[in-house]
Order: C-alpha cells, then sequence, then structure tokens
C-alpha cells in the first residue's frame, strides 16, 4: 500500500521511520511527504509542497496527517477521505471538532478514519473503548491527558522546584512546547477528554462547553499543603453522563496515594473509565513524544493493512454538557496565604475567586 | 450469526445474558448450549448434552468454549475449528498448552480464534500486545495475573487479617474456588504469563518451563516486615526476552508504594509490558469474575461480527525458557523468625530453602 504523509516535523520523521521498519512485514511504503520547500534535502524526490500532489495520486490509498492547526489538516482529511483514502490523524483539535463528520465521510467513501493517537498519545485506548461500549455501558471518564503537566506536577513534587523551575525543566526534556498555554490552560485536555466522552457516551460535545481550570496558580507552599493534607496532586479530565446529560471538567484534582491515578509520573498519561459490566478498566503509556505518538499512527496503519480499522460512532444521544448533575464534589479552596480548605457545594464563580484550587477525587 | 455455547456455569450464563443484550444492535444468537442434562430447566430446548449436536450444526458460525478442564475443550475448539467455526475461549490451561495450533487450525478454515478472557481476564489485553508488537519488539512483560491472590493479599495488607482468613473472606466473596490450590501456587498465573509471553516472543514456552513459588508462606510477622522495609507485597509475573533466552517467573515481589502495581487492589489485574518505541504500558482491571470474563469474551464475539478478528502469532523463535540471562535480582530471604535480609546473586535452590521469599522490584 503507497503512503502519503502530510508533516514532516518530529512526529512525521518518527512515522517515516516506523513505516520503513513496517515494510519489513507489509507491502507499504510511503511514496510522498507534503512539507515546506525547506525539507527538500531531507526528503528528495519525495517531498512534494502542494497537497493536491497527494490527494490526486491515485495510487496513494491512505494518508497519516501530522501538519498541526486547523484549517488545513481539515482540509486534507476530508479531501482524502472524499478521494477514497483511508486516513490516520494524531490531531486532536480537529478530531475533537470533526469526529462524525470524519467518519461519516470515510463510511460514505468504504474507506478508514483512524485517530488512536489522538488522546492518550502512544497508550493503545480509542480501540478498547470502541469495542467496550458494544458489549456495555460507559458512562464515565477520568483521565490525566497531558504529559507537559503531569511532568511538572511530578518534578515540583519530587524535586523541589518551583512552577517556573519544573516547566523550564519541561521544555528542556522536549515536554513542553515554546507556548506552553494549550497545555497550562488545559485546552489540549478539554480536546482529549471531548474525543473520549463523544466516543463513550455517543454524542457530539463542543470544546466550548467542556469546563476547564489551569494549573498555573500552583506554587510550592499549595503543593506541600496538600501533601500534608495526604494527597497527591494530579491534573485531571473527569467526564461523567446519566442519560443525556453530562458533566466533564478539567480541573486541578486531588487523590489519595493508593488511587491508581498517584502512580501516573513525568510525562506518562492514563484514562480510567468504568464499564457497566466490566467495572474499572485503565490504561496507562506514554501521552506524548514523537515516537509513541508515531506508534499509535503506525498500528492504526497496521489495522487498515490487516483490514479490521472500521469504526462505527454513533451520534444518538444529544448530550446536553455541564448541565450540573452532580454538585456533590469536594474542593479544596486556597486562600492568598496558600491555605486551602475543603468546601463542599460551591460554585464555579466561587472556586474562580481563589488563588488556587483543586477537586478532591 | 447463530452461536454454540459449551458450558453454562457461572462464566457461560454471563455470555448467554450479554449475546441477549447484543442482539439489540447485530444479528446474533445462542441457538445451542451444551451442559449437563441437569441443566434442562434452565434452558429448555436449547440444551444439548452431545457436544456433535453443536459442532455438527452447518449453522452454527461460531462457538464460546467455557468448560474448564483440558480434555474436552481441547476436542470442542479443535473440532469446531476444522468445521469451520470461529472459536472463543477463556481456557488458559487449553491455549497455553495449544495456541499455534488453535491459530493455525484457524487460519487453515479461514475462521478465527480468540483468546481475549483467557489472560487478565476482562482486561482487553492481547489485542493491544499483538497489534503493539507489529510495530515494535516487546521484551519484557510484568502481571499481576491472579484475582484470588491479589484478594488475599490486599486484604491481609487493608484489614490485618491472617492469611487463612484472608483466603475464607475470598472464599466467601466468590473470589476463590473451593480447592484453591492453583491460585495460591501460581499455576493460573503460569498459564496466563506463558499466554502474554508466547505472543510477545513470538515462540512457543512449555508451562512446565515456568519457574513459579506460591504465597501459602506468608505470613501477618512477614508483611509487616516488609511493610516496615517500605514495600507493598505483590504476587507476579515477569517474563524477560533476551535473543531466544527468556526468564519466565511467577513469585512473590515486593514493589514500592509508588510503582503503579502498588496501586492494584483486590480482585483487580494488571499487565505491564515495555514496547522497543513508545515504553511502558500499563492495562488494568478486573482479572476474575463472571460478568468481567463474559464481556471480554463478548468484545471477541463483536471482533467476529465486525470481521475483526484476525489474529497472526508467529512462532519464529526457537526460546530457550529460564536460562539464567540475568541474576541480578535482588531477593528478600526470610529466616524461621520471620525476620528477612536483602541477598543478591541468590540461586532458587536457596530461596526454596528458606521460610519465604520475594523478588523486590
Amino acid at each position: 500500500m503507497k503512503i502519503g504523509l502530510f508533516g514532516y516535523g518530529v512526529i512525521g520523521r518518527g512515522v517515516y521511520t516506523l513505516v520503513g521498519e513496517l515494510s519489513k512485514n507489509y507491502d507499504v511504503e510511503v511514496t510522498k511527504v507534503f512539507d515546506l520547500p525547506i525539507k527538500k534535502e531531507l526528503l528528495g524526490d519525495k517531498l512534494v509542497t502542494e497537497i493536491d500532489e497527494i490527494i490526486n495520486d491515485k495510487d496513494i490509498k491512505a494518508v497519516v496527517e501530522v501538519l498541526g492547526g486547523h484549517d488545513l489538516p481539515y482540509e486534507v482529511i476530508t479531501r482524502s477521505l472524499k478521494s477514497g483514502k483511508s486516513v490516520i490523524t494524531a490531531n486532536k483539535e480537529v478530531v475533537s471538532n470533526h469526529l462524525e463528520e470524519f467518519i461519516n465521510l470515510a463510511h460514505e467513501n468504504n474507506v478508514s478514519f483512524c485517530f488512536e493517537a489522538s488522546a492518550g498519545g502512544g497508550i493503545p485506548v480509542i480501540r478498547p473503548l470502541i469495542d467496550n461500549i458494544k458489549v456495555n455501558d460507559v458512562n464515565n471518564i477520568y483521565g490525566i491527558l497531558n504529559g507537559t503537566t503531569n511532568y511538572i506536577l511530578t518534578r515540583m513534587d519530587e524535586d523541589d522546584l518551583s512552577f517556573d523551575d519544573a516547566l523550564q525543566q519541561a521544555k528542556i526534556n522536549g515536554f513542553a512546547e515554546a507556548n506552553p498555554t494549550a497545555d497550562l490552560e488545559g485546552l489540549d485536555i478539554v480536546r482529549k477528554i471531548n474525543i473520549l466522552s463523544s466516543l463513550a457516551f455517543k454524542g457530539n460535545i463542543k470544546n466550548d462547553d467542556i469546563y476547564h481550570y489551569g494549573i498555573t496558580g500552583i506554587n510550592k507552599e499549595i503543593l506541600n499543603n496538600i501533601k500534608s493534607e495526604g494527597y497527591v496532586l494530579k491534573y485531571v479530565a473527569s467526564s461523567l453522563r446519566v442519560n443525556d446529560d453530562c458533566v466533564i471538567r478539567v480541573e486541578p484534582t486531588m487523590v489519595k496515594p493508593n488511587h491508581p491515578f498517584a502512580a501516573i509520573k513525568n510525562e506518562f498519561n492514563a484514562v480510567l473509565f468504568t464499564g457497566s459490566t466490566n467495572g474499572d478498566l485503565m490504561f496507562y503509556g506514554k501521552g506524548a513524544g514523537s515516537i509513541p505518538t508515531a506508534t499509535a499512527i503506525v498500528s492504526d496503519l497496521v489495522s487498515i493493512l490487516e483490514n479490521r480499522a472500521y469504526i462505527d460512532y454513533k451520534n444518538e444521544r444529544k448530550l446536553v454538557v455541564n448541565k450540573n448533575i452532580s454538585n456533590k464534589y469536594m474542593y479544596y479552596v486556597v486562600d492568598e496565604n496558600n491555605n486551602g480548605k475543603f468546601i463542599e457545594n460551591v460554585s464555579d464563580d466561587d472556586l474562580l475567586k481563589s488563588k488556587f484550587y483543586a477537586r478532591v477525587l
């Protein structure tokens, strides 16, 4: 199978390398790579600088989209699917906004749309979740879904670093982008919990409807106070459904040291969901990084090569997001002097007036 | 699709119920159930008491084998595959002994052989492992693979129970069989780590070649001593490959409280393996119980219904098991007075002379 690759950044290079490895066992080859002219030296004749050169190539049966951003990836994905090519993407922004459209387009054109790498990076969680909801209901999902912020909180805790120093460490080690706002404020996590929740709850969810509160207000003194209360601080997305109502929140969250999330450290991610028949399932692995993400993409490619990539997402519920079906959550609300209090039944307005707050799980 | 069910015990009843649920979305029905005549009242005309009544039924395209034991399941599985039926089983004893034969038979007869429930119960781990090794190498696996023993160790630790009282609790709560020897001595775990290792390392492994040491020697004083050394005691299977040599051991194992295994409690199981490109992955869920196991079986059935159940196991390495490629493990060896010492480079003979021992992970 001939593959077109859109984007030759860190993930694209990982995909290119792993497909090379895969070609030892499968008839598969990346024949064209779309990127800027500057990549000519690296890619030689494989480089194309117009997306049409891949989309109009009838020999290319599948494309991998790792461009980043929204508009160009959206065009690439929709036009590729319409021209009868299967699509694999790691792009959480596009997938969270257009999941139903992409899956319908794939079905109409008798091709596959795969997005395992778009939530949870290298962790295989999309496929197990899809499989699971065919046999039972999944009505809640918890996730540590961002490597950068989990790395920062781990380093602050274990190396006694300030927030700024831990962020600096994350940048040096390649876990934080130059502009880490989307990570620190939870926007990256919003997109991932959207994808997982849409699949599990079988309805469309808007990113804008998901509540999120960042971790930038944390400091060492608050973290030490949380620790002395007997908790570990994590940045957690939680998603809960009752009938058509759901609550989806991304916020700093305190867990007991024996909670499975307490052991999720550094750039690792985890997704925990509860099946109505089989109980809690948790998936843990590297949520970020070039090669783990590329591994998830190439794993999707193998499922296409083996003709088992079919995904039948159903948008069958008119979900109402953040109708507050449960206001029984306990919160730890921090004042100007870094002192915290446990409070129940607190409004989001009051939470946002605090210096920092964390949900108690 | 018409399904034949072999065995109407606790798991079989769970499968029967879940297939009933599944028939709301798929054209699927259990038309015949093989069991003893005593089940007539429960099953009516669906009961058959000769296996041939299912195997020779040309309308039945897939069978579920949940009989338990070895000889009859082996006959049922091989004859069903040969007669062109896909087979789903949870039977670790049969699968660990005949994995290659079953997969080859399935391929020859153009049907599927599925065994997700045979290792890790309700945790989806077989499929992610198979997917993973198509993209990279997996050279080590660690597992908490037995619900009974993990439940016993958790209750001893958290409720300060004696071994006998914790075992009694496990029996009362349905987590231990009347004769729990296969669980307590590690034979059950041997079969599961065999299945996972055979798949990951791409070679056949004999159950008899896997080293195992039971947990019956534990007592409260030893457990307290382990705790005061700063460790949590778990019953762990470990499997490590270097080239064609591997070390596979099932033994009591001490982990630090921040190790992901420390949070795996009660009847929960976990499998941790390391991919050469994507790093550590861990899968966590209920390893035992009627409905979780039935969920894994029905999930396999969905993959058959959707034509994506293909598994291509390769026996391509002549594995030599328990050639001691690494004798660097640290052990905690307990004397007659329940006192332990940390020892490196100790032989298995010396370990077996102790009152109890645990590997230090």
